[in-house]
């Protein structure tokens, strides 16, 4: 088992976990989970238990036409099992969150603690979920203006 | 052929790209770049089919003393070819470029997609561009002050 | 001697420096850095010769309940030497301090210009310091509202 080659492999897996949720690709966001994923964002405070329940409250909270998103995550520390086939790991958030329909701009930080495993030879995110060290919440300047949508025709 | 140091290598070549953009240091940058070396930034708003044209470009735009801009780049997802010699790169930017002159703020989000080729036993970008996810522009807040820039005297 | 392998865990020396500073642990913070650790932050504005100084300054100014922070490190440059006992390194600092009392928000970018040392097997940070590419001050919206606050009872 080559440690490096598996770290490596989680942080694209992790890179895809982001991209596609950003781009409100479902099919390739649910492929980075395990059927059985649990997650626990913001402390618990939304809570699930499966991969289609993760993917169901992401399709309906974040792919609105009026609501951008990007979250970025930082500083991996991952540490894979002797075996290779489970890893836990940790990821530092950023992320903004802008409502074009209520005119708001929410932005945080947090620390992600993820655990994964490997899945017919791939690896997925069993495990997910942060700890917010802050989020804010204000309302976009009156001249805010979208220059680009990449979801709006 | 080590993947996972070319990977390495190419993830250290896209920081200097990105190191040398935003402190202005174009010869730097230039050495990122292929001679024959494409971009299409913007979904292919601003097109280039050289170094010279790139540099020359972002020389011309990015180079201003009232110009102060942070271009980041995460969750590199990597694939180099069997032997060693060109890879392709997906990054997530996220660029800050504030217009002091102006006195606004353009903030956004994109996907690159990069190609990359060994030239002389060194990796350089080949072709690069991003789609944009979003981007926004504000007003300065009018009690904005800059604190600190290095291009001013 | 593996070179990815230190630079691996170098990289996850600089993640729990970033991620102890926000979460103001400063015991785990102090152990990122070598005993007489060097840093000299803004061009060497601050400048201190030890651990305890590092660790006694970030203390006392960074850890109110009404100081909120983020700093990010992106981009590593690290080069390790033949024998895997220094190495030094580059990173692109994003950093966002948001003051509750004095309502205002500071955003920065830097080009930060490590060193590190193995010490007792261990990697840590001998000398640090940035140079600011930009640093800018804004007074918070009056609507800007905080929703979570780790520091907070």
């Amino acid at each position: 088992m080559n440690t490096l080659y598996e770290i490596e492999l989680i942080k694209q897996l992790k890179a895809r976990y982001f991209r596609t949720l950003d781009t409100n690709e479902w099919t390739g966001f649910g492929q980075c989970l395990t059927v059985d994923c649990k997650a626990r964002y913001r402390g618990g405070k939304w809570s699930f238990d499966s991969r289609s329940e993760i993917v169901g409250f992401m399709k309906e909270h974040m792919s609105a036409e009026t609501l951008l998103s990007m979250h970025t995550g930082h500083h991996p520390e991952i540490s894979v099992d002797k075996n290779g086939v489970t890893a836990v790991g940790t990821w530092y958030l950023h992320d903004v969150i802008i409502n074009i329909e209520h005119r708001t701009i929410l932005t945080g930080a947090a620390i992600y603690a993820d655990e994964y495993r490997k899945d017919s030879g791939e690896w997925r995110i069993s495990k997910t979920g942060y700890e917010r060290t802050f989020e804010c919440l204000e309302p976009l300047h009156e001249k805010h203006r979208i220059l680009h949508n990449m979801f709006a025709g």
